[in-house]
């Protein structure tokens, strides 16, 4: 499968529907194909071989989506740069994946020279308005009116479409390859999960770059559903937006969920087109799902479990068991069923199959999975020993086959040979009402080796002390479980994603430490 | 992607959970599976090496099932026998494709010393009980009881799977080679198409010989549910089914679903386990489908448009289309719209695309198109000219993207140099309360070269004459379009996917002409 199949059936199904809305700008399919054809003949005339890399550093617009399939379809592989990193850090992804070409927005201008001055590999920089294009940067709206449009490149299935650097939560950058067989059926795997019909319209709320985004995007597309792209997210736009636009479904990380709930425009803006909500990225706090299936009755909620290397969905909870008579199977915490065409099991050290209930390694096998980690061939061979992708998260089946993720499993923390998995006293700790988030991680201790140690976030306006914390979770957890210190922060460190950088948190502890190998 | 996946996942996700249904005999998937492996391992005794065809002359059962995985796990390939043949012509489809083994039931035995003797490639028999194994051939349990369980071959996704021999219709018998890729992948399509919650009660209506029924069958369990199977449809047993097993979804050609809706029981058996009523193989009569939507309220109906070697499903007409406020838009005579994993186009002769609304054959392309024609190398480089399967099929596409069928292009009447499609005829005379089926073709005819004849079968109790038809035709369709002849019959043939086999109609008419060629 070729991932720009669904512009070919655009063509001749519903050449006139609309097929991206951005702001003002709207496009049918037609006529974004058409760009897509030129832009794809204006980045050949720069040079973009087949396979070449293409990166883009931008907020989301119609112009990304132009870009993603642009890209491919001129044969080229795309690079979607992390918005939230420096310069220093992007020139080292652009560097390692040999990105010659760079498209760049507005926002992001004032980071050229430094990334410039980093890069080696950087030759050419394509300007992507508003305003004019600076010297010594091509414009974005003149290359594709400038150049012919050129036929698709139909690269075939298992060739590269894109490289996602992913590591912003462990700290070490690596270019996740994904085929146009990864994406494509990764996508199909998604939607089976939790079908939706064809031709509606979406809200992409998440950011292109990441693989969540990219992934929305390219699903939609593949059921021929109109695109309606925000900047950023911003609660009052996006609850503007699902009233003008008649918007169907979005997906959302549980941060961004709480945010809607949360907003005075939340109670005002008429939402009832709204049939779907998919959720994912990180764990979602049951308190939080409840009051939102609560005060949008009607709406599909439904869960995605995944990561970047698995393009990204291999297993969704259905919107049934988020509906009263279905929440009686108590399945709310679990990731879900692993999707028709991903297989999942549950390994330990040596990769040997675990039983249902035991906590082991989430390991995945299937179409979706990454072609492997560029210029990486011993982490890749690692990841992907024996033909399963070793996820790196802590997991397990209950027994009617419903995935529960446990941690990461290098977020386990070791305390006097006890083994305590993080998620499971932050879940503890989430319970009570006075807080808003909670990061569980081992510190080092001299007794125990490491620690159980809480950084907490409370809400607004509460107060809690140590004493509370500790006293709630021994009615909980196994008192070896309890944290045995207690920050209570302003703030937390969180990815564009809406995860929780741990590993921020945790390092001033463990400098000058021997790090524990995960 | 291997069409053995989904048993590999039953195995993780739900191993307990009851796969078939057939009669009194249940089995869960682990226990199917251990059959499977043992069936597979005892057809690789009997010397099934990869690749060899593997026949199977049976009414529908739990061990037409085991037959279809096992000789695929095994790395064989499928051919099932269409149970309306005469020996002859199964020997003809045994022999063509170099079958050596066969599995049978007994209700085909005494077919067997017929299809022996015209056969040379048949060397072993087995046969699937119930009763004693005639001599000369091997017992189906005894060969599963004996046979130690082999791994699954896990053939590539390109490898091939199926051979499903074609050509009732037409009268020229081809086998249509179906990969892994083609079966997993046209399955997924039209799941896509008119989506299903996993792990499901489906009953199977339709013979497994059928891509029909075989493809439903593989799609059931690409979703993990589970299987009841029938030995053949009967009405008053497929009503009690529902009822007892729950059945959430079932395929119906449109024949059968007239003969459930006027069977006595209808009324009486508790249908509200039913969520999901798909049709095809055959045009509806809208007012039969009305019908049925209005005594089967909630139930989601959607229609599939397909043929064997599209494995077989490649356009949907959703159930939104089917219900009250979705029939608003008049679409209910549509076949629907392309899966997300099929491209449809409409060409001239020239292979040229044709615009919207303008009747051409329909042409597809697509993972579920088949590799060709087992030993067809002219006939398969003729369907598949361009990368495009050619359906024969004529049809056209409206400004939504939704494709009509019209006929088969070889159906088309030629009279008087003026084109007249058969189903439009077809549909006109149906539109009569008095008309159950209706077959409209070109017979000779000395002024005109053809002219347009309909045979008609009324419904019990009815009366009509020549001049009624023809004086209704009139206020419906262009004057040439009507049919000059009428004859009434008391039945027609049908093949047994419950196809009008026009055909054997038309063949009277024409012995001793010069036949059209189509």
């Amino acid at each position: 499968m070729n991932i720009t199949q669904p512009l070919h059936k655009a063509l001749r199904e519903c050449p006139d529907a609309l097929a991206i809305v951005d702001g003002e700008r709207r496009q049918n399919w037609r006529h974004l194909v058409s760009r897509i054809g030129s832009l794809a003949g204006g980045l050949q005339s720069l040079s973009m071989q087949h396979g070449d890399r293409v990166g883009m550093l931008a907020r989301n617009s119609d112009h990304y989506i132009e870009y993603l399939y642009g890209v491919i379809w001129g044969g080229g592989v795309v690079n979607p740069v992390n918005i939230r990193w420096s310069a220093r850090e992007i020139a080292y992804s652009l560097d390692d994946s040999d990105t010659r070409i760079l498209l760049i927005d507005d926002t992001f201008l004032e980071l050229l020279p430094a990334i410039r001055e980093h890069s080696v590999a950087l030759e050419t920089i394509v300007f992507v308005g508003p305003g004019k294009a600076p010297e010594g940067t091509i414009d974005f709206e003149q290359l594709i009116s400038t150049s012919a449009e050129v036929p698709d490149a139909n690269r075939h299935g298992d060739d590269l479409a894109a490289i996602l650097y992913t590591g912003g939560t462990t700290g070490q950058p690596k270019g996740v390859m994904l085929s146009h067989n990864n994406c494509y059926l990764g996508s199909i795997g998604a939607s089976l999960g939790a079908p939706r019909p064809p031709r509606q319209a979406g809200l992409h709320a998440a950011p292109f770059f990441h693989v969540a985004g990219m992934q929305s995007m390219f699903g939609l597309s593949i059921r021929l559903g109109t695109h309606v792209v925000l900047t950023g997210f911003e609660p009052a736009l996006v609850l503007r937006a699902i009233e003008e636009h008649g918007i169907s479904e979005i997906f959302l990380v549980p941060t961004m969920l709480r945010m809607l709930l949360d907003h005075p425009d939340f109670g005002v803006r008429n939402l009832s087109s709204l049939e779907s909500v998919r959720y994912g990225a990180s764990p979602m706090d049951i308190s939080l799902l409840e009051r939102a299936m609560n005060e949008l009755p009607g709406v599909d909620f439904s869960q995605a479990y995944g990561m970047t290397e698995l393009a990204p969905t291999v297993a969704v909870l259905p919107p049934y068991y988020h509906t009263e008579e279905g929440r009686k199977a108590g399945k709310l915490r679990s990731a879900g069923i692993p999707t028709p065409v991903a297989e999942i099991r549950i390994v330990d050290p040596m990769d040997k199959e675990l039983p249902n209930n035991t906590v082991g390694e989430i390991a995945v096998r299937g179409p979706m999975v990454m072609q492997g980690y560029w210029n990486k061939p011993e982490q890749t061979a690692e990841a992907l020993r024996g033909g399963w992708m070793h996820t790196g998260d802590a997991g397990y089946m209950d027994d009617d086959g419903f995935l529960y993720v446990v941690d990461r499993i290098k977020d386990m923390v070791v305390t006097g040979g006890e083994n305590v998995y993080s998620a499971e006293v932050e879940n503890a700790i989430l319970k009570l009402p006075q807080v808003e988030l909670c990061a569980v991680f081992g510190v080092p201790d001299e007794r125990w080796g490491e620690r159980v140690h809480a950084a907490i976030k409370l809400r607004p306006g509460s107060e809690l002390s140590e004493q509370q914390v500790t006293d709630h979770c021994k009615e909980h957890i196994a008192s070896y479980k309890c944290p045995r210190s207690i920050e209570f922060v302003d703030e937390m460190p969180m990815s564009s994603a809406g995860k929780l950088l741990k590993f921020k948190m945790r390092e001033p502890y463990w400098e000058n430490q021997d790090r524990r190998v995960g």
